[in-house]
């Protein structure tokens, strides 16, 4: 008795180098599914055990079982599918087919991810009963984690020769970590743990790393506003906006075609100070009879008067222009994310 | 007999809600671990058993066990650390102290996920042997997997109402779905499994997407080289080029600080026409006296003449401004991804 893993209507082989070296065995590597069966279970006496790889019709030859993916292994690619999926309501039917096994046995693999990822402060899963039900992975970030990689953040950035002109901080290098960029878009996902969001927005171009870092936790696209025209992006929708400091009018621009009308979006940005492009995207969506969800920034400078009121910043920056000194603390991410967390956590779905 | 969950030195609850809502557990949730631990063994007759949740030195009480991580549960978190942290080589010693385990079940834990992920074409897990040994996790695409996913590019890209002016086609609402991006990233990176990769280089703004999802992949930090010098970064470094087509003089620079000297750097792009850009990065990447391991584009366009010769495409887009028709087709990605594919898994380590 052996086992073949089916892939894609194709023998492939199995990963036991003993196995594989055998002739036997390496005669019906690659040939189609049907005839490979058939020579298979020729040479082996009708004695076989098929494991298949991929969800597939098998072929109808005599003299071979099904076996049912393990336990173990279906813990393991249970956790990667949904982890690549969030917020998506995967059906336990799929699951079912997927791994050739009991609805009874994924319900018990989906208790087990669940109390793992409870633990472990992962992310929530639901599990919705029913025909139509499955399980949906949402990722967060616990409040215990997010102090610890605020500080990391603050850390990183308490440095003074990022300082720009115009009070500006660098922080491209940070925005180009994976590893940062990921832990920004989890804890700001975190804060619309139960709202319905159907598009991230923000502004070209130091915006577009966060946009799509939070894009990815709460798998939806994000869009990209821009203001210049140089970019081809055929037709767009475009609003005049008065930046919040200096008084300047400004144009935002956004291609008709990205953004479905009547979207529910949140806009994101690497940098605030007093919030004037955050209030033109704002406009903006109104221009597409949207409605916008939350505004969110990685920082916020230092200014005497904010045009916006409502915004959620990971750390606070102050940078004195004259002498270069810069000062950075936690933003207000604390109040604004986890104030109402535990009560998200509790909640039925909306 | 009760589990506790210990969570940064404080007691956090379990996820049993008639146990949380007990009296006595809920008088000692949010004290002190040590104090927290006195009173529930004195209100429980010295009888605990303690499921730590986040390695941690445990107080110096009497009556207590420490609770080991199931296997299962084991599963279900290593999936998921390794995941978030690619080529990354992480101990044995780590996951031991992580789940109270000794290192022969970890061993075993890795052995299962080892198989999966070859069996599901997830990645390569390396398990590397001796007392500095551990796991390391380099995702991958198959190539059954990767053709599936550019007849799906194909398919959404080949629509004429995508020409725009100058033979380029719109791409920007198929490079802000976080589904392709990860996908694009996951096939670009697979052409590099055994490479080692210090940078991911793009051309602002619209390559920035497809750089941070490669950069996701590997685990390695992007940079975005910009033609205007708009944006404040700091001291740059800069080259002049000429277009490939149009033969025009252009300008790329990137901030000093943003790359190190003598990076290994990959470098992509959401298009390319005749490859003047690339070439540009590339003589860039040479006055940081770095290294261009690679350059990939997730489309091509047809032109007369090629400035570069080594690239990837993921698909060839044939455009005729005239009457705005498109052709879109797969690139060339399988002969430069997969052609050496098999060999470079079943290589040793570099």
């Amino acid at each position: 008795m052996r086992w073949l893993m089916v892939s894609k209507n194709t023998l492939i082989g199995n990963d036991n180098k003993k196995r594989t070296s055998d002739k036997q065995f390496i005669s019906i590597r690659n040939k189609p599914l049907n005839s490979a069966l058939r020579v298979f279970l020729k040479l082996n006496m009708n004695k076989c055990v098929i494991m298949p790889v991929l969800n597939q019709k098998l072929p109808n030859v005599r003299g071979y079982k099904i076996m049912k993916t393990r336990r173990s292994d279906r813990l393991v690619d249970m956790t990667r599918y949904l982890l690549e999926r969030p917020r998506t309501l995967v059906s336990l039917t799929h699951f079912s087919e997927e791994y050739e096994s009991a609805k009874s046995s994924i319900s018990e693999d989906l208790t087990i991810l669940k109390r793992t990822f409870q633990e472990r402060g992962i992310g929530l899963l639901e599990t919705i009963p029913g025909a139509a039900g499955g399980a949906r992975f949402t990722p967060y970030m616990t409040q215990d984690d997010a102090k610890e990689f605020v500080a990391s953040l603050v850390n990183a950035i308490d440095d003074e020769t990022r300082v720009l002109p115009g009070g500006y901080v660098y922080l491209s290098d940070i925005l180009g970590q994976p590893w940062f960029l990921q832990r920004i878009g989890r804890l700001i996902a975190t804060q619309y743990l139960r709202e319905p969001i159907d598009a991230v927005m923000t502004a070209a171009t130091k915006g577009v790393p966060v946009a799509q870092a939070v894009a990815a936790q709460l798998n939806v696209p994000f869009v990209i506003v821009r203001n210049d025209t140089k970019v081809t992006e055929g037709p767009t929708m475009s609003v005049n906006y008065v930046t919040g400091q200096s008084q300047r009018l400004e144009k935002l621009e956004l291609s008709r075609r990205s953004l479905p009308m009547g979207s529910r979006v949140l806009i994101v940005d690497d940098f605030m100070k007093a919030g004037g492009t955050i209030r033109g995207m704002a406009s903006l969506v109104k221009e597409f009879e949207g409605q916008v969800v939350g505004a969110a920034v990685v920082a916020e400078g230092r200014v005497a008067h904010r045009v916006i009121d409502d915004y959620t910043s990971l750390i606070h920056v102050d940078t004195n222009k004259d002498d270069g000194i810069i000062h950075v603390a936690a933003g207000n991410y604390a109040d604004e994310i986890y104030a109402n967390f535990e009560e998200s956590l509790e909640n039925k779905v909306k």
